[in-house]
């Protein structure tokens, strides 16, 4: 994966062209995701200009992210069976070379998540990880904690946190949260839309995780997908707080927002700092 | 199954006595159903008048689906446990007169979920079969392509396929997209409700297929069934769009429009043409 | 577990103080639940200021559930596996003084529901029990009837049937209907707080007893527990019913309202009647 290297005005404009070419292309997204946010993220997928499909069956797993775009796999409600089934998809999309975004839900808060995350980043090799600061903090020893599936606390250092696991596991990672924090192990970047109306709803980090495998999709360099992702889905939480009275009327109004979103609101809107 | 052959307005006088009957009678709609949509279409069959059960377990579905009005089968997120169980169900379904609808989701997409399709058609023999261009296509070999879960374009001929299919497979056949074809082999009719905005969210054709069995639970003709939850459906989502701001809100409004939905409105603004 | 013995008035002191003890404790409440209410449900338990967790694989629900401040077994769409899983979780919380909240769905639909909700009972000894009249009736042989997952009309004498199966299963039990009844098996307690909108929505019954665990998480007595649960949730939904045009919408005002209950609108809103 070549990293881009620009600065961060110049990150924002291939955001927005990223989004152009999404809604354009519709490309295919393969969610292999958790029982909790399968209707939320296949939405988020569509509003985007993607088309989501959710499939886990290991007759069709193959076959089906063959055709996709880019592939999802969040073990958020893990069973044994999906775990061979997101290794088998894994390798196929690797061989194929469409990208592989994990989101590695929970990990840190049971032993069984910790050990299925790492073996999915050794066995799959995915391109993009994202992640609270707990779960990637537990995955990279870099401290942090997880309570279920909720970060608990910051890391004491999200930058050098990011960089030090995107250099393991040869990806690029995002630790999301107040500030999302971007790194391919060379460059790191910081994205400072959303809202903390986002943190009174259970998925939206997976949809997040979501939206940026839909910018992977069509974008190849994952640091901008990435980037493109967190600020379009920042960016539509902070338009649709302005016109909410609460949770429920927040997502309403943020799946209007994701929709809503042009290349040309996301270039104004993404607030991407860095290269840090 | 007898077939009606009125004109379109007297179908729509018949569409608006079966919802009539759906709000008194408030019968069972059993579903065996994709992840995805589980949600959505319990409420879908509340809010018109039915009451929902999601059953799967392969030690009740028959005891489940032999005190319900209609039956769901929706193969939208299969694994290979659930097909035994479609088919359980589905066949007591079919001993007890039970009316059996089927959504083949995905159907072409990939081999497992065309040839798991193909089995339930020749196997549960279902009573109506309800897909998009692509599924229905693919099943029927009136092509037609699938990717992932959405239809790619139309049908050359969707009438012809329409009527084609229900001839094959002995069942009354609707394929949805802007315009509804339904077909029992014989006599052919189209729905033109609906709404650009049912392709903005996922599984509304899920939820059509559902509205489409609520219906088939107190209406034993099979074509005013399909036409009349398809009729219903989309006049619920024409009334939706005429006050939202987006997809999300779209959705709020389509669930109380299909709430509100009377057997007055549903006869003054179905959209029903034939016979073709 | 010692009982609660006050006036309405003073147990409605005392659930706004769980509130308040909730929304800064921020318990995490671990689920094995429904796949029709997953998301509801998680959405509920960060809404009234927990913090949800949905985890059902063999390998960790034993890490998960000792965590955890509460426990949901909810067997709405079983399977056989998830049988020995609940099993264990929930043995695991008693083991740990852990209480666990037992939602009964479908129980009296099919001889699998009713067996297995009987076998739960038996096995894991619920802390709080919380279903329909039908549910419970059907469990703990005082009549009711069940259609799918809905009860059907109400039982002759609602206050005696929780007081007979509180005593029966050594827990709280709480009828929920038009008024709920709460029984500890000395004491009872109705709680008239709800909506009629609530009945045009699925799940809304998992989701009371998802509010009502949420508050097992910090209170120790059961029935302050269910009380505050009942009556926090029926709140919301009666102040979310005054600005509402149908189920979509006041799906979206019940959740902001959750998430708006303070102690002092509890307070003052609450209507618990007893002890009866």
């Amino acid at each position: 994966m070549s990293s881009a290297r620009g600065t961060a005005e110049s990150m924002g404009r291939r955001a927005a062209t990223a989004l152009e070419r999404l809604r354009a292309e519709r490309p295919l997204v393969h969610h292999i995701t958790n029982l909790v946010v399968m209707n939320d993220t296949a939405n988020v997928t569509l509003l985007l200009g993607a088309s989501p499909v959710m499939a886990h069956a290991a007759e069709e797993v193959e076959e089906m992210v063959s055709l996709a775009g880019a592939l999802v796999l969040n073990p958020g409600t893990l069973e044994r069976a999906w775990i061979e089934v997101m290794l088998r998809a894994g390798r196929r999309a690797r061989e194929r070379s469409i990208p592989v975004v994990l989101d590695p839900v929970g990990a840190g808060a049971t032993t069984f998540r910790t050990e299925t995350n790492r073996m999915l980043l050794e066995r799959v090799r995915p391109t993009i990880v994202r992640g609270n600061a707990g779960e990637i903090g537990a995955l990279c020893g870099a401290g942090g904690a997880v309570r279920g599936v909720d970060s608990v606390g910051d890391l004491p250092d999200a930058v050098a946190a990011a960089r030090g696991a995107a250099r393991a596991w040869a990806a690029v990672v995002a630790i999301t949260g107040r500030s999302d924090q971007v790194s391919d192990g060379t460059r790191s970047y910081a994205v400072d839309n959303g809202h903390a109306w986002l943190t009174t709803l259970t998925g939206t980090g997976c949809m997040a995780t979501t939206a940026i495998a839909a910018f992977a999709a069509v974008e190849p360099d994952g640091m901008i997908a990435a980037l493109a992702g967190l600020a379009a889905f920042g960016l539509a939480a902070e338009r649709a707080a302005g016109r909410c009275s609460g949770p429920g009327s927040f997502k309403v109004a943020l799946f209007d927002e994701l929709h809503g979103l042009t290349p040309e609101i996301l270039a104004a809107g993404a607030r991407i700092r860095g290269p840090l």
